[in-house]
């Protein structure tokens, strides 16, 4: 099946990315100056390593599905399985480019900031694939549960922005200790338990 | 069986929290003056929808589980697959206990700050507490799969950090643009893909 080897290939993309991605992040925890940045690094990194626990055995899976043609051959129980880790890596996709995204506001040298974002705009052609990916493969196999698929970028302004422009600004401001707004019971948008089907 | 019933009530717990948790994170996001506090906390607040989305399929087999005494009678590969989802909400966890950790260099406000982190601490114990009966599901039924139970927070200083002390100082410095580290190739500790077994 066609769609397996182009997972193999995204995931397989992903997973070394992660490893780059960890060698630009790990020297701002070694030389961070205060723990809320250390903590806020060290959490990024250590998401991407639960993350890459993940891929190390969804990709041989993946792989041997593709080599053995055994993807037809799935019970629905087994492609229903699976339609979910890949959802899962879907959302981690999404997330990656949005550390990515994160990480290019702390860097000022340029070549460090094209990685990032050469990652970063990969990152979200991938997401972009799986979507279709799933897609593609929830119509064929109709019996079984299928994931919403609703795009995650969806409803939120935030993902329109252009972050590499936005981070190069001088005026770009820090994150944490900002002008705290109150932490008042309103105007909060949606996050209520039974209003987030389709939210994602 | 009684771990079945503890699961229930603590992720019946952590989803409470999610939506407490969002109470106080949307004003900031609704309130940020710039592109990076705002894709800041959007990220950890999509996160948690992510982990939300999760808590709603999870909870309701766990609860149907309970009811009707069937977690004694899942197949291999029930149990196999429940063991994973219940592990990937263990790192949910540990991750929500970050982001309360993180959110407490944001508040000044007691009120606030003591809610984070009674939030904070309750999910700690949560975790340390799904880890045991993860461990005791996994001795009942020794022939299936065992997921690697090192605890998450081994290795890591960080951790070990009290960071209801360390967000109230006043020297707490921001994150991002903070003095840059190069992206140096060298320093970093234990990351590569080889070396990621027994990490967390």
């Amino acid at each position: 099946m066609q769609e397996m080897s182009q997972l193999h290939a995204i995931f397989s993309r992903t997973r070394g990315y992660i490893d780059r991605f960890a060698e630009i992040i790990q020297p701002i925890i070694d030389a961070a100056q205060d723990e809320h940045t250390r903590l806020y690094y060290h959490h990024i990194l250590e998401e991407e390593e639960q993350r890459l626990g993940r891929l190390q055995e969804l990709i041989p899976y993946i792989g041997s599905l593709d080599e053995a043609k055994k993807a037809e051959q799935l019970s629905d129980r087994e492609l229903s399985r699976l339609l979910s880790d890949i959802n899962l890596e879907r959302f981690g996709l999404h997330n990656f480019r949005e550390h990515l995204e994160l990480s290019l506001y702390e860097f000022k040298d340029e070549e460090t900031r094209q990685l990032l974002n050469s990652m970063r705009e990969s990152t979200q052609e991938d997401y972009l694939r799986v979507k279709e990916i799933m897609a593609a493969l929830s119509e064929r196999f109709s019996d079984v549960h299928r994931p919403d698929l609703t795009d995650h970028d969806e409803g939120y302004d935030i993902h329109q922005v252009d972050h590499l422009k936005a981070s190069s600004s001088p005026a770009v401001a820090n994150t944490g200790k900002t002008a705290a707004a109150p932490a008042a019971k309103t105007g909060r948008k949606g996050l209520t338990v039974g209003s987030l089907k389709g939210m994602f």
